[in-house]
């Protein structure tokens, strides 16, 4: 069995931490399995660099802070090959660049293009266990890139799908994906498996230990996934296609405290007035995420939009910096607000879903303030104090638990 | 003009410090110069790493321990590279694989062989200063390989004799080669210049601010080498072909403290016997330097040798434990030496420059241990308290001085 094997910055945060996933990975290559691990860099050392850096420079070229930051994984897998070689193992360290790991120009966000598996391959074949740099790659240029958050993810479905491996084990703190968070719903149950689809709505909501990218790569190429602890051997949950005729009608509840809600009421109702009002939002770099339209009267109309806690004062600094651009009365913001959200690939086939998620709402006394959908989710944006109470009893009705 | 200018460790020691090569080098730059800049590893980078490898592995494999250590270097282009950005220069760093430079196969002490220089001139073309990480390499296998001690400065003069550089400057915090240690002798007069082989044996005594590895490719590839000051804009002294007709007896006074001797009294005088002597030595790892063997008499003889100061209790050990194998009678140990070496092209064609310089010593009551010579060195072992006194009396009567 070829398994492929990912473990974050924090499992590699400490020479003894590095001993640790060192064990681990010698268990499964002495079991006869080939194993290849892709790496982080340690512990904080990326934000290191990044500080490093500017103090010569505020604004470093990105091609250069790529340069910088690629040493960190190397750093790890280097560390790492001489982990096992004191256990008494063969084992090989490889960047980007011996991999080699083809990606886009763009530095700071590049996308894989193409792995080249020779190198590994013959590796694996020497009986060596392969320990690769993630969330780095090579551009036609014969520069280093780095692919942006969540890479080492994407390293490693990229690698698994590029080795056919028969598994790709994602390390992470948490021992899988649950039902809902433990720490806000005592009942909450961990999957044994999730679809893709409903793994990249958890991963939007905030509530994911995957990145998007990697969930996607991996759905793309059909590599199932293991997320599961470095720090025990509880099975974890495999992330794979939908392969179940009948399932849950949900697999979890979502809960993001990171919201604040601004309605910009009294704007006229014509065409463009949308467009120019999240323009100016684009323009000041506030994410904007669930929207809400009232329908028009008196030939005007609302418009109310959540963004991140952090980026409120700049959607209101640009709101009112083009108040008579926009020509609207006045804005209301509501701070302290939550999303709860259900998520499931069964809704899709199963009426009444929402139905039941706002009736578990009513019974608990709970106001919904703003309302969205996509075809495996339902969200709603509440009061953030009643944010764990919503989730226990969506969580109850739902009968997620145990 | 095309220039490669070499700065160490302590030069690039802190983002303030590497500010200032930045500063230095655009200058060159804007005077419409072809800048090629090589750099070790920011201060003691190479010796945290290694600290961080025995964490993990109190005997890493070299392959890994290369691996790791490479990363210092491109942590330093890197930051040169957004020093350079910062003041408006466009600057592009290159690692060892990226301007390819290939080296022998050997981890640890791998040897030049040959250096694309493709790269690198396709970047100065595009108008931009290239910054460099010296000390790596890369092997036929694709693995990253260190070039030893003084490696940066080899990769310096490589990468000047491959890019036919119109001249090779190695930074450190001296501004030049001196007649001898200003520290010593205050009249010690900086060179405008020196021969290679000059340069060679004074680096073989611990005076020179060059490693001999890179002195001696400079002298096969005839790349002039200037010597100067990271710190000041003084002219530094140039290592290059012997040209003079007409020259200087001698260049140089050079003084080494770092040495202690061991005479082995009673040896039988019969063949073998210096062999097996140094065997046990080199088994202990204890480096001999000079070496004087007595005339026989009655059957025996005495072998002295010179090893650096922290190696003679090593080498009593080694030399105790296999005294009957050795059969000598006794040990005699002198430490607080010192050898004091003259130093001259000049000498070869000069008779009684020896001779000048034992007149020295015994117009100043000193008495000689030991005496080695090379074609162009006189080296005298005598006791470390009157080494300043040696070196002033030698420096006045050969006349170095202002």
């Amino acid at each position: 069995m070829l398994i492929v094997k990912k473990f974050g910055g924090t499992s590699v945060g400490s020479p003894e931490r590095i001993m640790n996933v060192a064990i681990r990975c010698v268990e499964d290559f002495k079991k006869g399995h080939d194993v290849v691990v892709v790496l982080s860099a340690m512990g904080k050392t990326t934000d290191e660099l990044i500080e490093l850096a500017h103090k010569v420079n505020p604004k470093p070229p990105k091609r250069e802070l790529d340069m910088l930051m690629t040493t960190g994984e190397q750093i790890s897998v280097a560390m790492m090959a001489m982990a096992m070689d004191s256990l008494g193992v063969r084992a090989v360290s490889l960047n980007a660049y011996q991999v080699a790991m083809h990606t886009t120009s763009r530095y700071g966000n590049a996308r894989l293009k193409r792995i080249d598996s020779d190198r590994i391959r013959h590796e694996l074949e020497d009986h060596k266990i392969v320990i690769v740099t993630g969330f780095q790659g090579i551009n036609k240029y014969d520069d280093y890139t780095t692919l942006g958050r969540g890479g080492s993810d994407t390293t490693a479905v990229a690698l698994a799908a590029a080795l056919h491996a028969d598994a790709c084990e994602i390390y992470t703190d948490v021992d899988g994906v649950y039902t809902c968070d433990p720490r806000i719903v005592k009942s909450a149950r961990k999957l044994k498996e999730i679809t893709y689809d409903e793994m990249l709505e958890l991963a939007t909501l905030g509530a994911g230990v995957l990145h998007n990218r990697s969930v996607e790569m991996a759905k793309k190429y059909g590599v199932t996934l293991v997320v599961r602890s470095s720090l025990n051997y509880s099975e974890g949950t495999l992330v794979k296609e939908d392969t179940k005729v009948e399932r849950m009608l949900i697999s979890g509840v979502a809960v993001d405290k990171n919201a604040d809600r601004i309605s910009v009421i009294g704007l006229k109702d014509q065409p463009g007035v949308a467009f120019r009002l999240f323009d100016v939002l684009a323009k000041a770099n506030v994410n904007v995420d669930m929207i809400l339209q009232s329908i028009g009267r008196d030939g005007t109309k609302d418009i109310s939009f959540t963004c991140d806690d952090g980026a409120i004062d700049d959607a209101i600094k640009a709101l009112e910096a083009n108040k008579e651009r926009l020509g609207y009365k006045s804005l209301d913001t509501l701070e302290d607000v939550a999303k709860v959200s259900i998520v499931g690939a069964g809704m899709m086939s199963h009426p009444g879903v929402a139905a039941k998620m706002f009736e578990a709402l009513y019974n608990a006394g709970i106001n919904i303030n703003m309302i969205s959908t996509s075809e495996i989710r339902v969200t709603v944006l509440i009061r953030e104090k009643e944010a764990e109470r919503a989730a226990e009893a969506i969580h109850d009705l739902f009968d997620l638990g145990d």
